[in-house]
């Protein structure tokens, strides 16, 4: 079977994703933009020994040069990963040749005591934190642009709707706001993994860094008694500078805590996503018509129905969003990694944290056009909460009865009228009044007057704490 | 942000998914293929129409050969995706116009009364048949190759080992029937789901072909009565017929059975094809050395470690299946659509279940290369047997001491027995004997004859029905 | 820490999961049902062996009476899984002395030649067995119950929504046989499992049976040559007819391939479940209104709003629809199974099937109350059909019109007509004959006639095949 | 289907998941310790309202005191929920009958302009800040005692594996410092939780605190402008130090965000402990043997075989490894939750909740004693680092050739030689020498002295950093 004639495929195109094709993230993750990562690593790496003086400068110079002008054939690459099971050794193999040819030298520093799992791991972190900054700019508009829905319409009244009824009303600040917060807490989680979460890979074969002291002992580095242990952080401590990653308290080829923190941030920000494309979708519906997307020429036509302007940037970020959580579950589920470096549970890695990227990436970049182009509409919103007669506010009602009739009967009231209204289209009111009383409640027509019936019974101004609740909001 | 700069994206070819790089099923699924496939399907669609009249047979030929013909640039086919959230759209507008450049007036026959997602869950299911088609013959070799160690070495003896730990005498045959019976129960389900689930789609709209109808009757179709039953069903039929897919019983836009059970037989095959790899990577421990990858040169090569032969082929097959089960379940989650189609769970489904198919399709090939040229050493088995002294049958022994002290006082001796044979490394039968004599059993020396002791104690003579299991499992 | 004080805990009684609080399931699956499932493998076993004369009948008379009215404390079983990590050595230890308090010589034959996986694997076979039926009786009332809905309904016009849009007219009997079709084909994979896809388990230590072999010989069944292998399959039958479950090719102790397929069927119906509550959910809402959830006094009732009643039974199918698909996927995950029993896997097969079942189990049994009671209002329907003027039949309109202008410019027309209908308000063919009339389409005045007109606007003369649909899919 | 006989259920007593059975978080979580946390939330939610002067300070002390005694039957509360789909409701009216009984005029003021989701959530932060402290207290003694662990090891060395092979040497001592950083990076997160993660749920009805104003108002709060954001804020902050829990920057009755950093928190935990005890497993093999879990009498015995001592803490802990993962996804695939309350997601939360809190708790536990009585034997670490010749230190072999032959001739000839020493079991070095000879390095047999031969070959002078690493991360 290692005949079999390795049929040419053709590129992931995202013509299956359409929520990541053609937005910043997908560049930034590509097979390229890995082989970048690797080699960048390596390059770090000689420099971060060049520091320490076991590597030559001048073969630490040849090795950056080299690596920053060496694009390989990733398809090769790829095939040659099945002779290893990770795309290191091949990359590496190439990349001893390559600097070979510029300086014979400078090509024996290559990867000196380094094992596959150093470079891939530290690239994986490089990557992401690409990634991540592209996350969290997008993030960063829409959170801006959130804002500035919540503040214009602090005071928009609309139906608050809990298990998919109205029940009181709320405002379209407030909505907005809490979308607002819920992409905010998204990306301060990111941004602690950004900043601190992603570390460098520095364990060689098994954890130990035997094999870079063993050069280094052989390059000339001086003993430092204590097990190694000194010139091991200093050497980590060198390649964190030179790549700008953190520290990590050991090595972390079988502790996978920085995946699961990945795994976290992202499937965070993807949920924050999702439940804003879920709120536009039901707000869109044909009978609810209180939001449409962003009105672009051609955008959400339908190939058979040429009314339509379908959600597609909602409906691209709730694709995304049902993604998330299962490709972010692989990755802690791979914390259980036997050994010094597990035989496939690393491996699972690599496929889901690049998804996870790219769809949590490409659905903050749709985001960004649904949340700044958002169409707003009051007057469906102030529509919608008449539908119910006064029902919208029955709960204020039930707390105005309550001084008078106790809570129990109140209650009790009001259920009855609410009932006896729905199933007749009567007013709330009127019917209140009515049962109020033929059930003995000889005074219930002067319980209020007309303009506090007027008043109670008017949506409007009934939000509760919402305009307080959006200003403190925008304020912390 | 929609004038933002599409960067170019380079090609996912494989490097973070080494199991399927260059492995037949990646052509069998990439984009390009998804594109034929729908092509393929539009040609189908008109194929079907011609059939009952209501499509020109020379429409139908023309759009036919246009199809076979037509090869999009799948990047601006994807780009095009974030109009609509989906990429036929695009690519009918594209298609249209090639077939017009032949024949105008075919032209007004492309994708007649027809919806982008008939078009694309058909293609789903073409595509999915050929990948389900490469599986198979993939584990069709596995099967036999496993069938012939099992023949080989059903006599074959090994530890059983049961929570880490050696439990009685199994055979290697046994343990490599189990395998295969793994596959062929995973190979009957992905039968029955390309033979009996994978149906068209035809719809239309929202799922009463109300649009094929109404162009029928346009195009002179006879009515049917029956609101338009007959035709549909005719329709439905020869669609069938020109793709070779099966009639489903109803439009299944948002009916979505046939994921998921294509998820449940993916991930059947995946988990197979895992519990393999991880028996491989147990037997292949340096401590227990029972079986090794064949080998191959440079393959399982350590970038650190000269000596190292890993393996990674079981590496591979394993990182594929523990990924599989947690986007197959992203397709079970997506049963939950609303309305006539999903606003996102269609759209979360294309992903996942090309994934499973290259994840599936590639450890199916990987598996291949283990099972035909797994290396297996009985003489290490053998040995492994007697590290337990006798402990590993001490079952055999509880047994036949049974008769003469009863189950409770045989199996506590036996446990007494076997403590301090491992504390003591001394024979299980010589402590048993002892202890035996000192709790007052006078004739313990008496039990059994030398020779019996020695046929007791041999792990090769306690195989239970190990043979004759195999020999049945493979002959049904 | 083995003397911590172990704390009483209170039962688990459904409190956070009400969609099976008090439904059949629940008892069906507890933890006294998965113990009387064990003590009647154990008896079940020993009749099997009487049959095979390696057992006394009277042996096993003891043990099966015995069994039937054992009633072990479940807890302190639970509190003694924690030294075997399973719960069946405890119940031997506990069942034997049982049988010894009635007849010690019986007692010998308890558990004879077994091993806990055996008993733990087939009781729980007999469990799910028995929470299966009641699912497929749950299912088989929704379905008849949805039949009755789609043939009342079968003419029913309603919107088809896709998108969250208004797309084409449909009927809701359309509908409510897509949610009986969903529910019918997991019912079918159900009945499948039912009856063929639960075997008993019969492997003894670590697969060979050689424990039941040797108490066999001890006990004087004849050699069969053959390595045991006829012995094993007669074994196997007769307790496979003494269980009622079926006969394995295998022992599966580590081929799982039982607990995928009930991962599969279980999560297709509740995938199934969940279709029909988010429907329901929808259609409930306050401003579409088309269905409402029966009405009982109480149910549905908010704490803080009199007025409303929530689509409860619903929100119980949908919750539990949201876990399933991730607790099945722990079973296909588990596949994943080294050794001849896995030190992990199988453990972690138990609560994500119990709770698999008693999630499906109560959601259908939901769902019955659900369909059966199922509140539909046609005018409400009707009403939202004519929300968008007449854009639900602008598929129509465009077919309509392609004869005269071709697909592309009538597309195009309609496409700039339905927009400036949505913008104005203005009905669509108003705004269309204008469009045609001064885009140089002098005679599109004449296009149709106003009868015609009349027709082409009417949303409930365009069902497309729905009523042939329907009824094919309830006669087949 | 109302009239259904609610069949008695019986406990859910931990039968099927004995990680968690008898440890304390099972009566941390359990029915009853949810319900008092609902109850002692609505006597804090009374205390808070009754310290802004809204309820009066008499009848808070009533609700606070009768909350304290109420002791619900719990089956009938969940019985009741399936009216309302949620728990709160019945036992709101259940309480409030009991604050009536004691003083009519208090029971007016429970659960006073409140909804089931503040109660709910609250008491879910409740329960789940209680079982966060049981799970830190185990993990903080599992902290100390691996600690003594890589103390007492800090040399003692074993053979570092990768990819189920020999790699290089390590130490126990690394691999035991290595288990203890992943605890205490979970333990981090679960700290951060703990103390800035559990937010108190204030909303109201629909999340505008309007049912709480309208209370406040009638109970003489004075207005505050705003909005009333001002009262609502500092309800807020009143409840917060009533529960001790933390306070959110909005309502997050629809905005997940804490239940995703539980999860994140919990699957990082889950993952830290799982890596223990499959590392456990693995060094337990009856091959391997360099560990044993602690002997405790009639633990980890078998039913059938009387001499395993099966690995049962490690089974436990990793079995709740293999299903946290999964559960941990459907809180995170629950933060897309539509509206001001889901109709589902939110219901779908609660049992996972449960179950992640249940397993971690108890695999934390169950951890304690692993690491509190993990056998270790240097004996068995020190002869399996033989077990390949020198092979195990081919990286050190190679590194020091490397300046005699340059890096490639130096890998390629140790390459040959291992895989000679492999096939004939000859000493590497002594092939070494050979196969030098034989191309031609004359001088190979001159290369090293015969006592750095020795020092070449003895893996135990071949650490790396270990020892400094081990220090290292017990000082930080």
């Amino acid at each position: 079977m290692t005949g079999v004639p390795r049929e040419p495929s053709a590129p992931d195109t995202g013509l299956l994703s359409p929520v990541r094709a053609g937005t910043p993230v997908e560049a930034a993750v590509d097979d390229p933009a890995w082989v970048r990562a690797m080699l960048e690593t390596e390059a770090a790496l000689a420099r971060a020994q060049a520091r320490l003086g076991t590597v030559p400068a001048a073969a630490a110079r040849v090795i950056t040069e080299t690596a920053a002008t060496t694009e390989p054939d990733t398809r090769a690459l790829a095939l040659a990963c099945r002779e290893s099971a990770n795309p290191v050794v091949g990359l590496v193999r190439l990349f001893t040749r390559r600097v070979a040819e510029v300086d014979p030298a400078a090509a024996e520093y290559v990867h000196r005591g380094s094992t596959s799992q150093d470079i891939l791991d530290t690239a994986a972190m490089l990557v992401t934190r690409r990634a991540l900054g592209l996350v969290r700019t997008a993030l960063g508009t829409s959170i801006d642009a959130l804002g500035n829905l919540a503040r214009v319409h602090r005071d928009t009244p609309m139906a608050g709707r809990t298990l998919a009824l109205h029940a009181v009303p709320t405002t379209f600040g407030l909505k907005a706001v809490g979308w607002r917060e819920a992409l905010r807490a998204a990306d301060r989680r990111l941004a602690w993994v950004a900043e601190q979460g992603l570390p460098v890979s520095l364990g060689g074969a098994a954890g130990t860094l035997a094999g870079y002291l063993e050069y280094a002992a052989i390059d000339g580095a001086p003993g430092d008694g204590g097990g190694g242990g000194a010139y091991a952080v200093r050497l980590t401590e060198a390649f964190a500078e030179e790549t700008g990653l953190a520290v990590p308290a050991l090595p972390w080829h079988s502790l996978r805590t920085p995946l699961a923190d990945l795994a976290a941030a992202l499937a965070c920000a993807s949920g924050a996503l999702g439940k804003i494309a879920v709120d536009v979708q039901n707000l869109a519906r044909t009978e609810i018509g209180e939001v449409t997307e962003p009105a672009v020429t051609g955008r959400g036509s339908s190939s058979a129905m040429p009314h339509k302007r379908n959600p597609v940037l909602a409906t691209m970020v709730r694709a995304a969003a049902l993604q998330v959580p299962a490709l972010a579950s692989v990755l802690t589920h791979c914390l259980v990694t036997e050994d010094e470096r597990s035989a496939g549970a690393w491996h699972a890695e690599w496929l889901p944290l690049r998804e996870c990227l790219r769809l949590v990436g490409g659905a903050a970049h749709t985001a960004v056009e649904l949340t700044t182009g958002l169409q707003v509409h009051p007057g469906r919103m102030r529509a919608n909460l008449d539908l119910t007669g006064s029902q919208v506010v029955s709960e204020r009602i039930a707390a105005r009865l309550t001084p008078r009739l106790g809570r129990v009967r109140a209650r009790h009231l009001l259920t009855r009228a609410s009932t006896e209204a729905a199933a007749t289209g009567r007013p709330l009111l009127a019917v209140l009044a009515e049962l109020a009383e033929t059930s003995g409640q000889a005074d219930a027509a002067g319980w209020f007057t007309a303009a506090e019936l007027a008043e109670l019974c008017d949506p409007t101004t009934y939000p509760g704490a919402a305009g307080g609740l959006v200003d403190r909001a925008l304020t912390t």
